[in-house]
């Protein structure tokens, strides 16, 4: 199974990652912007132009080039001590996955699992959003419930009704789950769950975008664990 | 000048604000969901079908209501000491801005500077992705190096290279400026900003989408003042 890329950024990540890349369609632009990219790479190159690149693919403008590469099998990932992990359960818009990939990335995240029912991390959208940050990351697709139980690890939770997460000073190591954008965390997941946290709120907004709460919930995290 | 929203949420935080109503479609459904709110309202009420409401918005569906309000003036906003403000320096994306406004809204920021080339707040798209929030926030469209050099405010400034937020401990009132998608704050307003600040970054993804990174300034911000 095959999956591509556009765009200078994306295309650019994609071959400085371990991905197996079958085809490379570039316009003469990319050739004079990464003429070295270029000339390592070992599959099919194929020289065309922004006009042809905008035909075969989903962008309204692509200047420069697209890849075609191979799907990851979808493997178990296998967490380390001292690690954090995101969970996405049923996170359906593409847009918020890519986003969720680019935040996971900023702050260092190397591993993201999602359930069956979240967004197809090759949908052009996803790749777009995460703006090469795809390349980066790990992978796998699984049963939630069945996965969590078998970690033994702390799972974190966002929940609108939570403990604070500006009061929360545990370890932040483990498990941080997110949930669907208008459902949150499945039912069956909550006795998973170590603790619910919440982000404070200080006005009238009911809720935040999973994508937001993904980033501010990494950076408390992040900031914990310095 | 008029505008208009469309959806329940939108139509519904429209009714309970202070802006100037002029018409009120509304289907079935949404008088049975809201009929106090329809019963109170004073302009003019149109009872409609939901086929109606799509041809003359721009949902792909809505099976609620749509609402036509007056446009408020472009008043200069005033600024209470001890108040955090935002300011938008040519934010053009309008996901970017409705989102922005959502996350100011959660954060109990009720006042938004906006650069003239920053997106139309009353852009469909806007509205949409502010989700309500827009009812409940002044905004002013102004010349920000104007505004800024009056306002004897600090300014903290959201760049790539600046202190670390995390380490940031100062008062965490008065203006928090965020830039453009591609370029940032623009180097005009360099010399109005008291303290450049960055989110700390983890990993290898090159940037934050700014509204991602508006929300963890203002979660910083907020937990400072707490």
């Amino acid at each position: 199974m095959a999956f591509f890329v556009e765009g200078a950024k994306n295309v650019t990540e994609l071959l400085l990652s371990d991905f197996n890349i079958s085809h490379l369609l570039f316009t003469d632009r990319y050739l004079s912007e990464q003429p070295d990219l270029i000339e390592r790479f070992e599959g099919e190159k194929i020289r065309t132009t922004a006009a042809e690149l905008r035909r075969i693919g989903t962008f309204s403008s692509n200047e420069h080039a697209l890849a075609v590469a191979d799907i990851k099998p979808n493997l178990p990932v296998k967490i380390k001590p001292g690690e954090l992990v995101l969970a996405l359960d049923d996170v359906r818009d593409p847009g918020n996955l890519g986003t969720i990939i680019r935040i996971a990335d900023w702050y260092g995240i190397e591993k993201i699992l999602l359930s069956p029912e979240t967004a197809d991390l090759y949908n052009p959208k996803v790749l777009h959003a995460s703006m090469g940050s795809f390349s980066r990351i790990s992978f796998q697709y699984v049963d939630l419930a069945e996965k969590l139980a078998g970690l033994n690890l702390p799972v974190y939770g966002a929940f609108l009704e939570g403990d604070s997460l500006h009061d929360f000073n545990g370890q932040a190591t483990g498990i941080l789950l997110m949930g669907n954008e208008s459902k949150g965390i499945r039912p069956e997941l909550h006795t998973l769950i170590s603790r619910k946290l919440t982000i404070p709120g200080f006005g009238a907004a009911e809720s935040l975008n999973v994508a937001i709460a993904t980033a501010v919930f990494c950076d408390n995290f992040r900031r914990l664990a310095n």
